[in-house]
């Protein structure tokens, strides 16, 4: 039943979330003996104005 | 003052966000009390490639 | 594949919890034709000094 | 460590998120005195079909 | 419509959240310009042993 | 800037935690080439009666 949420800065390719969810899935798996069945993995990309460190926008960084 | 949040794989109609909108509101009022003006809806729309269960992405499947 | 997050202010019953998850599983399942299967749902229990509306606290009114 | 997530009908422009940024930050640091390194905040837009208040769709109102 | 999600570590007073209820609602209220009324704020305690960076748990630091 | 919320069933030691954290913050580097620093982990412990699946409570499982 872990429900997993990763915010991300966009510009991931499919190919990196395919690895993310894989190996964020078997982290889990390990750590915590939950089956990969139970683990549902949600991905959001973040534009550079949506995300802010230290009250800057990442856009302005 | 209920807030909910509804994560959704993309695809899925004005119409049928209209109609998930009017139910989870009235199943929210119905089963605990609260007064419709006092429930907020959030839809969140994920990419396949932004949702992963069993370690697998929904574009993969 | 519908995950939902709830935050309701504390002080739910089990019962009352019951109902909700049956009503908005339902509700999701009619409106957008998801399977009760595939409808996750988790509930937040907010204490009173932890939620504020218009900037007061829901303890303080 | 406080992370902030900050979910907003669409149509706010770049400018307006860098001050939300910015006085969102102050504010969280004056009234708790955290750092303004250690926090981090996520903004989301939200589509007018994406909000529902009241059983309503923002778009529809 | 804005809701907003704050995680901080525990230990926060009644009147630390107080203030940055308040805070925080006039910080979005001046920068995008929502009313007071319209602004949700749920603060959640993270125990030490539920937030990491790093890598870390915040109670192993 | 990676943040990750994970939400489990309670009952997890501090020291399963301690893994999850390693694991997860390991498995997000090495996908997508996230330093550790960067990477935020929340995680949450949910109630038996506040998860539900196919429209039942995990407490009445």
């Amino acid at each position: 039943m872990p429900i997993v949420q990763i915010d991300l800065l966009e510009g991931r390719t499919t190919e990196q979330k395919r690895v993310l969810a894989e190996k964020v899935t078997q982290a889990i798996e390990e750590s915590i003996g939950a089956t990969p069945e139970s683990i549902s993995i949600i991905i959001r990309d973040m534009a550079k104005e949506n995300y802010a460190k230290a009250g800057k926008l990442a856009c302005d960084k």
